[in-house]
């Protein structure tokens, strides 16, 4: 067959197929497809020092079990055409209400003895965002966040105003003794004796770094059947901190941020430095002006620019496509998904 | 000549300036040349409806002359080869002195009739940063803010955590009377009787919305000698606030950002939007990532993506060239700067 005669036949078959062509331009992605949605569900547990050898069999599993749980909770949502809103919310209110995790009823102790809880919810489809800080008798400081996001004109409440408005809406209020846990309190008294040891030795620090290595903040994000992306995170902060001091949890761009354009992202960590690294509005731009994918823009900011900065600890991720990212630079990250495959999947180590 | 003698002498031309281009490696920008280094200083005094029409001529002449007494303050330092961080702290201290404006002793009023300030300062060399938000006895957040970041391993203390730092680091509190002017508690007063006329309409709101249009948040970016950047910002909120709500003045990312390798910007507006929005580091992001000039980058922030989603503002910004920029999309702004050319402007209005 003469070349002339090859092109003839290319041409005579691009034009039989062109018609066709109008139906892969109204069909570009599965998730359009009727019933073939694309969604999913990533969390954590806290990124830090977690060692497969100081960790007991039924400690381990409890944690497993805990995470499959607020894992199922958030994926039943979604499968029934929940919002992703709905979905993390109730993941992180299972963990909120576990010991096993600093965030609600496992919260640690601040110096005082007491719990200031922070969190922040963040909705892609709209970017409207809700957070509080330093609530004291908030059972799930992540609804409350919720309320103030869709409740009221503001994005943040700190303190006992945050606590008035929850009055206000007709949240019931729980005791301090709620946060009461032995194992947070024995943290607190171990730190307190450390600092007493670093007053006495020669090397006082005029402000004792409080102990960051245990950590145990919890967050979610979720993609929904409707192409919507959101984002929360609930935590206790340091073992040990005073002065109200607030990490990046609450702080929309450093430790929580979700926009349908790119992604919804949850942080967890020694939270100063993922409030300077603005970490998880970072993530989005390098994805929305670099064109980096999501596990490029995850890997990018936690493993190299928090490194370089001397950030610990980690983000879940998951993009408007249902690609999920999961990246730390800890021994350990509690962390689970389900993505748009529907295999479930917790891991604890690096591995 | 023949083209080999051509190609000989280039290469004897070559060879002889070789030795003087390691001067030109060590002197690549004209900033590194002793004596004619880039620096300079931008800074607001609020965002929001200020019209010309509204205003005496003595009140503008006040106004102009504490911006203008600001601005020399910072400049003198840069000038005199001081740090950007303290060229922004004199500036913002100067303007919370003053009653004029929402920030420090001209701090608007509380529902509650207290006055409960945010403030927030970044350091562009090193990423630290430092912020305190809701302080109700605290002549100067703004300094309160450069302790949190240089005395303290934190970045963010808020409420009476934050006054027991200042006073653990013997900063001298103020009594809440320090903060009242007749202006701002003649504003809580009609702020409170439109809400009452709100609840009695039958347009009831279940959270009547705080009046923004008046603003006065303070900030302050700069560039020294030495190529660093640093910006802060200093605000008592919005009139009858309540419920603790902290706004984007004190959000590292959103009202305030630094970064040697981009810009230093401070925000002033709508908060909610502009935490929403990331504002300030969505700028330094811009510019990063996809190459945009900082003007460029402030205005498709300030004057496309949040006028997109409804937020009312401005910022002032300066690169690490000393490129200057201040977009708002309100009807004026109080601004002023001094340029790498050394002379100073002060404006009001939309011109």
């Amino acid at each position: 067959m003469s070349h002339s005669a090859v092109a003839r036949r290319c041409i005579i078959i691009i034009t039989l197929l062109l018609p066709f062509s109008v139906l892969f331009q109204h069909l570009p992605a599965q998730e359009k497809q009727p019933g073939k949605q694309r969604f999913g569900i990533v969390l954590h547990g806290g990124a830090g020092t977690i060692l497969k050898g100081s960790m007991t069999p039924d400690l381990e599993r409890d944690y497993r079990e805990k995470l499959t749980q607020a894992l199922t909770a958030g994926y039943t949502i979604l499968k029934n055409n929940g919002s992703s809103l709905d979905a993390v919310e109730a993941a992180i209110r299972i963990l909120e209400d576990s010991p096993l995790f600093n965030a609600g009823k496992g919260a640690v102790f601040t110096h005082e003895g007491t719990n200031e809880l922070d969190a922040a919810v963040m909705d892609g489809k709209t970017l409207k965002a809700g957070a509080v800080a330093a609530v004291k008798h908030i059972k799930n400081p992540i609804s409350l966040a919720r309320m103030v996001m869709e409740r009221s004109p503001h994005v943040m409440m700190v303190g006992d105003g945050a606590e008035a408005f929850a009055k206000a809406q007709g949240m019931e209020l729980v005791g301090a003794e709620y946060f009461y846990t032995e194992r947070r309190w024995k943290q607190l008294q171990a730190a307190r004796a450390k600092e007493e040891q670093q007053k006495d030795s020669s090397k006082l620090k005029k402000y004792p770094v409080p102990d960051t290595s245990v950590h145990g903040t919890v967050g979610c994000a979720a993609l929904d059947k409707m192409g919507n992306l959101a984002s929360g995170t609930s935590t206790g902060g340091v073992t040990n901190k005073r002065y109200g001091r607030v990490g990046d949890s609450p702080i929309i761009g450093s430790g929580t941020y979700a926009n349908n354009s790119t992604c919804a992202v949850s942080a967890t960590g020694t939270g100063e430095y993922f409030i300077r690294s603005v970490v998880a509005h970072d993530i989005s731009a390098l994805m929305e002006y670099k064109g980096l994918s999501l596990k490029e823009a995850a890997e990018t900011v936690v493993m190299v620019k928090l490194v370089k900065l001397g950030g610990d600890g980690g983000v879940i991720a998951i993009d408007k496509d249902g690609n999920i990212a999961m990246p730390f630079n800890t021994s350990g990250m509690y962390r689970a998904y389900i993505d748009t495959t529907g295999n479930p999947v917790v891991k604890i180590y690096r591995e």
